[in-house]
């Protein structure tokens, strides 16, 4: 185990309908309030009324920014720190999934920094302060919800950056699963591949003696394997949206599961170089990439993958070798996310192999990626070639 | 599963030498600090001189309360709140066990009230605000390092109660393994009892559709059985130390295992009943309790335990009935207590069947125990006869 430093201060409100204690989470913060959400989906299911009721009740005045896309724009941000400058906004609420939540931590950060935005995802600038922020998630994927990071698309330079502060975790999200409902199979399937992806990046770490990270890991893996399938089929199924909900939360909150744990980040690095090109969602690009990043890095590491395959799969590695066993939990992997639903290649999201290089090169601007192996622009290329 | 809130704001600081950033972490605070830590055991080990280094780095002014017990007492609590009167102390800081933290809880939620400690272990007053406290831990048992509770007994009245409340979060705890390594075997023993019964408080549940948190406590208590004994055996052994405070803190960290869950805490309870009247150690008691409460209780839901059994002592199912397969995982939790060295029987610790009445009838003073099964006067009793 790696010394740490492990620090979340989210407040979780968890449970059918906490929405009603939006009024009393918010009114500490003050009463001018930035509302932030997406396509208009929350007007249909009522929840924006809901949340307008609760702000009404503390007297607040309410500014909207709609419109957030899925891999959120950095011009969506810009305009949202203008409102807040010329408004005086004193918090701002987030209401929706992943992409809306990072647009408000942008949001959040750029309006006390006189610079522009993505100098926080190209390391430019550091996050030193920012607006005060809260969420309600409708969609269970990123862990946005309970964790200090963001990922924001420059669409002028079409490249897809990360950025992290502790200054941007939420101060509250309320999680209530029957919000998540509504969600359709597609995005319910890319939502479980996300909070997957997320275990799977801290988990497959070359560090050493770690027994209970690992587990802790194995244990939102294995859950969410239980759940993923019922909530695809039923997704008015509570419990099982419920269960969702917390594992993508404490899948990606600061690092819990894995403190101590060097991170890998490769495959996402991979993904993110695809959607920033093609606009496909951030799972779909995961569950064509990751089972190929395992194929292609798993004998780095091979005690790793059979430990994965026999705990979080089930496989009987009697009489097996360790290769069979670790690729058996591979293909375990992929024919779950087929089941579910989430494609397997860049060809079934209508990709093809005209951009190879310039993902490529792309991913690894900043550098070779990764830890559990470290990739090359050439094995980049490799594991898109295997992706097609 | 429940609805619930989740929120600690602790900061961990983990790992070897982390005593080096103590200085920096103070700082923010003030500059009047108290000290408070146990029999001077910290002076031996030579940590006194190191605090006392960082505290000199920034100016500090340093107050000292020196001399806590386990089981720490009003009385030391009461001291601590009038030396940081008299003095205008800003920040505490704990340096020791659970003992020394939870009374510089107390201390913290004492200063700004009017009336007596006390009166948050009887209900009578909540804490409303505490001055700030940060602790370095060296003994691993209790979790207090991150989370709001103390117990505090008074000798007065022979009690032992517990307070809580969200104000005395340590802001931050130094958790350096090493620091551990000079624990002896019996206490080494008697912490590690104390994070098992940690978890089983939250297990041991009748709250359905926990999936998560289940397995979150099943993974603690999979990873104390496989260091417990190598800490015992081999004190120094760095990763053996290092992963028991993992678990030790994430046993009882505001309860992030078991989110959603009824917690029972009728064996902390009872175990409280033992030791206001005996001085023993809180871990000595849970061991001889916590295994005849599991007989006890089993009935009111054996496929938690026989989940327990299976999941956490790899019992063989097979050709067993519920009953023989749940009593296995019993006999294993009592055996394992019995390797590492923690007592069985209330004979053990020298105690005799002189004072079941009064203990039994003390531990239910506040109304029944538990909700896994409600446990009524004569219920304790027969438990209690079970531990003799």
């Amino acid at each position: 185990m790696n010394p740490f430093r492990f620090y979340n201060p989210t407040q979780l409100v968890f449970g059918k309908d906490t929405v009603s204690e939006l009024g009393s989470l918010v009114a500490p913060y003050g009463s001018s309030i930035l509302l932030v959400y997406g396509g208009g989906s929350i007007k249909k299911t009522g929840l924006y009324d809901k949340v307008k009721e609760q702000l009404a009740s503390i007297h607040a005045t309410v500014h909207e920014l709609s419109g957030i896309d899925p891999n959120p724009r950095l011009s969506s941000v810009e305009k949202g720190v203008q409102i807040c400058r010329e408004n005086g906004v004193q918090f701002i609420l987030a209401v929706g999934g992943g992409s809306v939540i990072d647009a408000a931590k942008g949001i959040a950060a750029g309006v006390p920094y006189e610079g522009s935005v993505w100098d926080f995802c190209t390391r430019k600038a550091q996050v030193q302060k920012a607006l005060p922020l809260g969420a309600i998630l409708t969609l269970s994927a990123t862990g946005t919800e309970m964790n200090g990071n963001a990922v924001i698309t420059n669409w002028d330079l079409k490249q897809k950056r990360g950025m992290g502060s502790i200054h941007v975790y939420p101060r509250f999200s309320i999680l209530d699963p029957t919000l998540t409902m509504t969600v359709s199979k597609e995005q319910t399937a890319n939502g479980i591949v996300d909070m997957m992806s997320h275990v799977f990046e801290q988990y497959f770490s070359q560090t050493k003696d770690t027994p209970l990270q690992e587990r802790l890991c194995e244990s939102i893996l294995q859950t969410v394997v239980e759940n993923g399938e019922t909530a695809v089929r039923e997704p008015n199924n509570y419990e099982a949206r419920a269960n969702l909900m917390l594992c993508g939360t404490y899948a990606l909150n600061g690092g819990m599961i894995s403190v101590g744990m060097q991170n890998d980040w490769a495959s996402h690095d991979i993904e993110h170089a695809i959607s920033a090109i093609y606009d496909i969602a951030h799972g779909a690009g995961l569950s064509i990439v990751f089972p190929n990043w395992m194929k292609y890095v798993y004998n780095a590491r091979i005690d790793r993958f059979v430990q994965y395959a026999v705990r979080v799969w089930g496989v009987d590695p009697a009489g097996k070798t360790d290769d069979e066993i670790a690729l058996a939990g591979i293909q375990a992997t992929r024919d779950f996310f087929t089941r579910i639903g989430a494609p397997a290649t860049l060809s079934d999201v209508g990709i093809g192999d005209e951009s190879l290089d310039v993902m490529a090169a792309d991913a690894v601007r900043f550098g070779p990626l990764g830890s559990f192996r470290k990739l090359e622009q050439q094995d980049v290329r490799s594991i898109l070639e295997m992706s097609l």
